[in-house]
């Protein structure tokens, strides 16, 4: 029997809740204090819409932790690993955060606005404190704050159609990150392309909380010959294409290399930024574990996974499943699964003994992304 | 209609959680990226409970940030305005936490349980990531972790009596916050007489997790003759007694000051602890908002607030309604609140005018704690 949520202002509403109320919403999770729409009742209807649609989600729980000030580059290159010289304004970067042990605590998408003003659009942890204590610990002049930014996404293949539609041609032209600052009839806006899929979408940050409804339903209305309509970050698309989950997939001593990330990771560039020793005797010495795909055995998944399940191989732990649920579109049909593994133990079609919620399963290693026939 | 609360890996489950489900937990909140349970199907009951029996809540969510090393203690010091000199081992403090603006981050419970080994039982903000990014930044001698600690609450006029029965007459010579590090059949824990209420009790933290089951039960027994029951952190009482719930009473400019907590800064004192120069600024300057209780009027509220409400005087913003609900106790039966107003409008009777969930009301300033009568 599913558990109802209880609604306080300990955790916040999105601007574009009361929206999603009107559009059915039936379920939701809590991400970086606030609530996010996690299904309409129809997870059949919205995989498809996704994969072969297009799909409306409310993301503004992707919060934007905003540096502002002369150092605010210099702040950006501190936070993350990444090779930040060659960054250009109106291009996003996918910016791995790590602290001094080189663990990773979030994955942002940077947007550079201006040369003393970038975003983080930041996964589910307060990197608004842990930005401002290195600020302040530095001396940096850089104001760090949670503006009244949040991100409505289209994902989906006909996204670029609903969203040339609704601001003009250019928008066919932003490349991957890439993004401008516009308005739509006085709603000023950020148009990213961007978003938690690999189905291709654009992501609109709205920049005025109480203009939330008035945006959705403009977005409706566009795509209204689409055949639009609501949805969420989905479970089973982000599993097939391999996305990461912070949080999920992550814990406490997770880096970045064992996520498959070090190209993201620059040891050799001039800045000082977080975790660089201990990034780099890791690059030296090898990751311990790899983020990989599973293919789960027994009878489909009714719903995704609750918890993370516990990998055996000999008796002894191998790793984790940190999601897991059924895909319609693997092998024309499969459970399916990511998390960490031994790196022993990676090779693709290795067996694992996996407890799983509904008792013991076999969970065989695959790599990401998975081959989802058609698309 | 209640909304579905998403179950997946990013969020955790608590050690008690199969045992809460056992109890009949029909609702959760999400605090700390764990699930706590808020409700059992009947608010009445876990009220009166509460307030003339004794209940056991799963409050695992109260995670422990761990320093440990040379620098454990001097690190707290660092990061409170509290003045610590007179930390005695056993014997826990209230430890407001500010950032270097002076707003308040969090407000957890320090247990110092040796020279090098300090708890701080901590509420709904990333803690962890705060206090690893200062005592790296300085260099100190200490690691900071998340160690596998859970506590349940047993709360209640009664709820001495189940305790003791557990553990033994000396539970009952435990001052407010006092703890000890004992034992029940091998389960490793600490007892300490506190909890998020006013209605006197004790906090277990479970050591191991794999316990969970098991000290539920064995406290489920021990409460028999008692009539004990699940519960949960109960907002009526919370707002009847004028206890603080960071994130929902907080913004991100609330400081000691505008909450009462005044008593708990020392600018005074040798430490050059975080937010010493603005809360010195401050404190002279005088406060711009006070915490106040708010008696609502018009028909019974059927659920508590599940937003902030706007409060305005002459038309004009005057501060917020952070929660609201009904307390039976209060004259007899009243609606009640708490939250932040502007100082010029604290004088207790201020009448305000207040945009709540079922159209407008008037709310008038009361001091906290509220009498509740009997109690």
């Amino acid at each position: 029997m599913p558990f109802e949520l209880a609604l306080g202002a300990r955790n916040r509403k999105s601007p574009f809740f009361e929206a999603t109320v009107a559009a059915g919403v039936t379920q939701f999770t809590v991400y970086n204090h606030m609530y996010m729409p996690t299904s309409y009742g129809d997870p059949a209807a919205e995989y498809r819409r996704l994969t072969e649609g297009v799909a409306m989600w409310d993301v503004s729980v992707e919060r934007q932790v905003q540096l502002a000030g002369p150092d605010a580059l210099a702040l950006a290159r501190i936070l993350t690993p990444r090779n930040l010289d060659k960054l250009k304004p109106g291009q996003g970067r996918y910016v791995p955060i790590c602290d001094h042990r080189g663990a990773i605590l979030n994955d942002p998408v940077l947007l550079p606005l201006a040369d003393d003003l970038v975003w983080l659009s930041i996964a589910d942890s307060d990197m608004v404190l842990w930005a401002r204590a290195i600020a302040a610990e530095r001396g940096l002049d850089v104001t760090v704050s949670e503006p009244d930014v949040s991100p409505l996404a289209i994902q989906g293949p006909k996204a670029e159609e609903v969203v040339a539609g609704l601001f003009g041609e250019w928008v066919r032209e932003l490349s991957y990150f890439g993004f401008r600052e516009t308005e739509l009839d006085g709603i000023a806006l950020v148009v990213a392309r961007s978003g938690w899929s690999k189905q291709g979408g654009f992501e609109l940050y709205l920049r005025d909380g109480r203009c939330g409804t008035d945006l959705w339903n403009r977005v409706v209305e566009a795509g209204r010959g689409h055949d639009i309509g609501p949805g969420s970050p989905n479970p089973i698309e982000r599993m097939e294409s391999g996305l990461i989950s912070i949080g999920a997939d992550t814990d406490d001593e997770t880096n970045p290399f064992e996520l498959g990330l070090g190209r993201f990771v620059d040891v050799e560039q001039e800045t000082d930024f977080i975790g660089k020793a201990a990034l780099a005797r890791i690059a030296d010495e090898g990751r311990r574990r790899q983020f990989v795909g599973y293919r789960i055995d027994g009878p489909p998944l009714a719903a995704p996974a609750q918890h993370r399940w516990p990998l055996h191989a000999g008796g002894k732990p191998a790793g984790f499943v940190s999601s897991a649920g059924f895909s319609p579109r693997v092998d024309g049909g499969s459970n399916i699964g990511v998390g960490l593994v031994e790196t022993g133990l990676a090779e693709e079609g290795t067996e694992l003994a996996c407890d799983s919620e509904t008792g013991p399963r076999t969970a065989k290693v695959a790599y990401l992304p998975f081959a989802t026939g058609g698309s």
